[in-house]
Order: C-alpha cells, then structure tokens, then sequence
C-alpha cells in the first residue's frame, strides 16, 4: 500500500496506535503539543516541525524568512496550548554544496524570531542531505490552569479566529506570519477558552479536529469568516499555513470579549460561528494533507 | 564559500555565535545534550539527532534497525552526560511513492526501542520529501549530582571506554548497537566520572572535545584500545558510529573501578590511556565530518 492511499492523517492514526505512552505522559500525541509534567503549579510542552526544500519552500525564498517560519510554526503551537516557548534545539540537513551564506541566513532568521520571543537555542545537529530539511524541536510551558486543549468545546460555545485567513501559501505571509502568542496567553489568563489550536491546515479541517475531539458539531456564519484580500471563501476555508488561532468560548465569556475589544481595540477576534451538540453537523473540507 | 571549505564543526562554530542563551541555559551548544532547568534536585536535558537516507542509511537497509537507530543515538547522548531518557518527539520526511510498510516498520524499530528504554512517544511530525529523513528530539532528566559534562578532566585522571571501537559503519553494528545506559547510570552512581561522552565521530576526534574543554592533554596506551574484530588501530581510532562511552576517572576512583569489575564480571570498563596537563599533547584524528 501506498501512503496516497491511506493518507497522512490515516498515517498518524495508525503511528499513534503504535506509540508507547507512559502514566506520567498528560497529553501525548494528537493536539499541537504534547503535555508533560513539571513542577506543581506547571506543565512542560513539547512540540516539533519539519521543513523540506520543495515541499514547504524553495532556495528562490529568502533564507532568513524560510529560519523564521520553522521556528514560528512550532512557537504558534506552543500558543495553541496556552503556554509560552522557551528551550529549542534545530537540525538541519544541508546539500555539500550549498554556500554558507545560504544556512547563514537561515540561521539569522531562527536567532531573530527566538530573541523576539525570548526563546534560547541549546543544540542541534548538522548532517548532509540532498535537499535543505529543517526540524526544530521547541519546549514551553504553561501554568497548569491556563492549559487549553483541543477536546473541551461544549454546544452553544462561540467560535473565534484571530484573524484573516486564505492565500497564505500564495502571498508571502505563510513564510512571514507573526505567531499569535501575545493574543493566546491574554485569552488563556483572562477568558480561558473551551478548546484551542492553531490554523496550520485550514480552517475547516482544523475544526473538524476541535469537533471530533470535543464530539461536537458547529455551524459557521461564512459570511463573517475574515478573509484576506484576494482570498474566496474556498480558501478562507481550506488554505493552510494561516497560522491564525481557532478557539471557543462559552456564550458569557464570548460576549464579555466582545465588549472588551470594543473598548480596548488591541488585539482583534473575530466570531465566525457556534459549537452544536449534533455531532453531523462538520464542516466540509479541502484540508492540506501531504499525502 | 562552501561548506567543504569551513567544515563541520566550523558551521557548529559560526551557528553557537548568533544562538540566543538566556541565564536559565545550564548547558546550550557543545555538550551531548543541552542542561536546562527543572526541580530542586533534577535538570532536563534534551538532545536532537537527524538521519538521512543516502548519509545514515539505505532503504536496502532494515527498517526497524533504521528506527531503532535514529532513537538510540539520542538515547547514548542522554547517557553520556548521566542522565536517562523519557520523552520524544518523532518527525520523518517521506518519499511519496514510498510503501506504507516501510514507515511502519521504521516505527516499530523505534518503538521497540522506546519500550525497552522506558520512553514514550508523544509526538512528532510526517512531512513530505524526496528522500527519507527522521529527526528525533529526546528529553531525560538527570540528577544535579550525577550530571558529567565534557569539561571535568583533570591531569592524572584515567581515560576508559565502555567496549571495543572500529569498523562500526562496514558492519551492521551502527545500526544495531545498543546505547550504554545501565553503564552510564552505574557510573555515575557509584564513580562519577570527571568528564563523559559518547563516541560517535570516532575515539581521536571526540577525545580531542574532552581535552580542548578541559584544557588538557591526553597520553593513550594505543595497544589497549580494545577493537572489533577486523578493525586496525586506526579504525579504532577514526571510525565513528561505535557509541562506546568514553569517561575519564581519578586515578583512585580509577583503581576502586578495577577492583569492582575483577569481582563483579557484570559491565567491562577499558582503561586507555592517561589526561596530561600538556595540552600540546593531543591525539592525531581523521574523525567523520559531514562537509
């Protein structure tokens, strides 16, 4: 069999399966970190990203843009969560003959965005390789209160995304894109949403996964969905690498929100839609897969 | 300017530059694995290896060797500074036209390591590429008081290895080898080590790590270097992939080790050579460098 065949979400489910999983593992795989523990009052998160030449960026691309995105993905899953990065290491496959400058800049680009948000870069590993692979292995943590996962949306909840989406791939945002922190850990300390993750392979893919995990329904109002210039709402739906967060909230929390940004306008949240107790009510999608 | 023409361990230089390091870092860049903090009495450590088909391995190769290894080479660096392993983190890049059964089989071999050394597996990542690239980031936790650096040996101090060197990547043995844990724990235990690593590029070039971090020389006895059968001295020597531990003691900690193992015929310590205080005595190398 082929992996077209099975997919890579059939992959990941059939992986999962395999995966030995001890009693002190809080959260392991299937939200966008895993949770471990720490100390009494906080959890450990650890999370990790892949990058390859040709699949998610070429060597045409700024190389300080392409260090930036593999390590803004991993800090946008560490929002997800509701915690904050900290520790990362960074490996990286390099061709023999690729200049120095090139991984270079591409370093720069990893060392800007981790001073921006107070990250430390402990270790890694160069190896050679036909084509320029990236991982980066990214720790955080979070206050076990503020923890917010991908299972805990409940019927009548509103939900929300931090902003526009579709065309992310087409544009240069998806190698540019800021990682929602500062807007996740305002939520997670003064509002505690139901259930979160981050948009990385569509809005509608990404909250079948909220719905499956909280065995829920929604229904969304597309006419509300922010899109970005240039984006329908196909892509607003389906395009990946948005990296905007998707969240819910209960209606009292939902309309406290709204009154707030009404006044404070810093941070912007847009309702999109409300979590139904008919699990048959999914939203039909297009969601990126590599596979 | 090319890779070829600054090297390896030239890039690792120029990289650990730039690397932002907060005060919180115990050990970032140049140790086996990174020192971070974690309770009053334990660090975390976290480590991170990448194998590439074509660098590491070949698809002619199996599978589950090919898992098996990329997990424990993660786990000999988490031994060699003293510590033992608990969570990871799994991402592999995969040819799309690669059988589901050859990625099942790479887990498995990861997974039946993982089993056997008590990890779990807590996430990962599944990307597409042209050739097959697995990275693993691996956490463990070590006591304050049995973590062993690179740094500590001192002039008189008695150089060991944990098992024979040589021919590792000619025969099956990089694939299959088994990390040394329970002799890594024993030791520090019971002799704690002035300075630990593992020898993965080869016994000349990673005892040279040890003496430029410790500022000291190093006399070896070449003729008791043990060695796999077929493998010369310079094999011995150069060849990289044996995974051995490679430790320096004080010479009555060194002594009182002899002693044990007469009696106790359970691990089998090699004693090699001698630390100097004359840096300028270093050991001639031709150790494995990627570029």
């Amino acid at each position: 069999m082929k992996l077209s065949q099975i997919g890579e979400f059939g992959l990941i489910d059939t992986l999962k399966k395999y995966a030995p999983v001890s009693k002190a593992v809080i959260k392991g795989i299937g939200d966008d970190t895993a949770v471990l523990p720490y100390s009494k009052s906080e959890y450990l998160l650890l999370t990790t990203d892949m990058l390859a030449e040709g699949t998610h960026f070429t060597r045409r691309m700024p190389p300080e843009s392409i260090g930036h995105k593999a390590l803004a993905c991993n800090i946008s899953d560490i929002a997800a969560m509701g915690g904050w990065p900290t520790f990362a290491v960074v490996s990286i496959g390099i061709p023999k003959k690729l200049s120095v400058k090139f991984i270079k800049d591409v370093y720069k680009g990893i060392e800007r965005t981790a001073r921006q948000f107070n990250i430390s870069i402990v270790g890694g590993d160069t190896i050679k390789t036909d084509k320029v692979v990236i991982n980066i292995a990214l720790l955080g943590l979070v206050e076990k209160k503020c923890l917010v996962t991908r299972d805990g949306a409940k019927a009548g909840d509103w939900i929300f995304v931090t902003g526009p989406l579709g065309g992310s791939f087409k544009s240069d945002r998806h190698l540019n894109f800021t990682p929602r922190l500062p807007q996740a850990r305002f939520l997670v300390e003064k509002f505690k949403p139901g259930a979160m993750m981050d948009i990385s392979d569509g809005l509608a893919g990404d909250l079948n996964h909220i719905l499956k995990a909280g065995r829920v329904g929604a229904r969304l109002d597309y006419a509300s969905i922010p899109r970005h210039k240039g984006a329908g709402l196909s892509q607003a739906l389906n395009d990946g690498e948005d990296f905007e967060l998707l969240f819910t909230l209960s209606p009292v929390k939902a309309r406290s929100l709204m009154d707030w940004q009404a006044r404070a306008k810093s941070f912007y949240f847009y309702p999109i839609g409300t979590i139904t107790a008919d699990v048959k009510e999914t939203i039909k999608s297009k969601s990126f897969t590599h596979f």
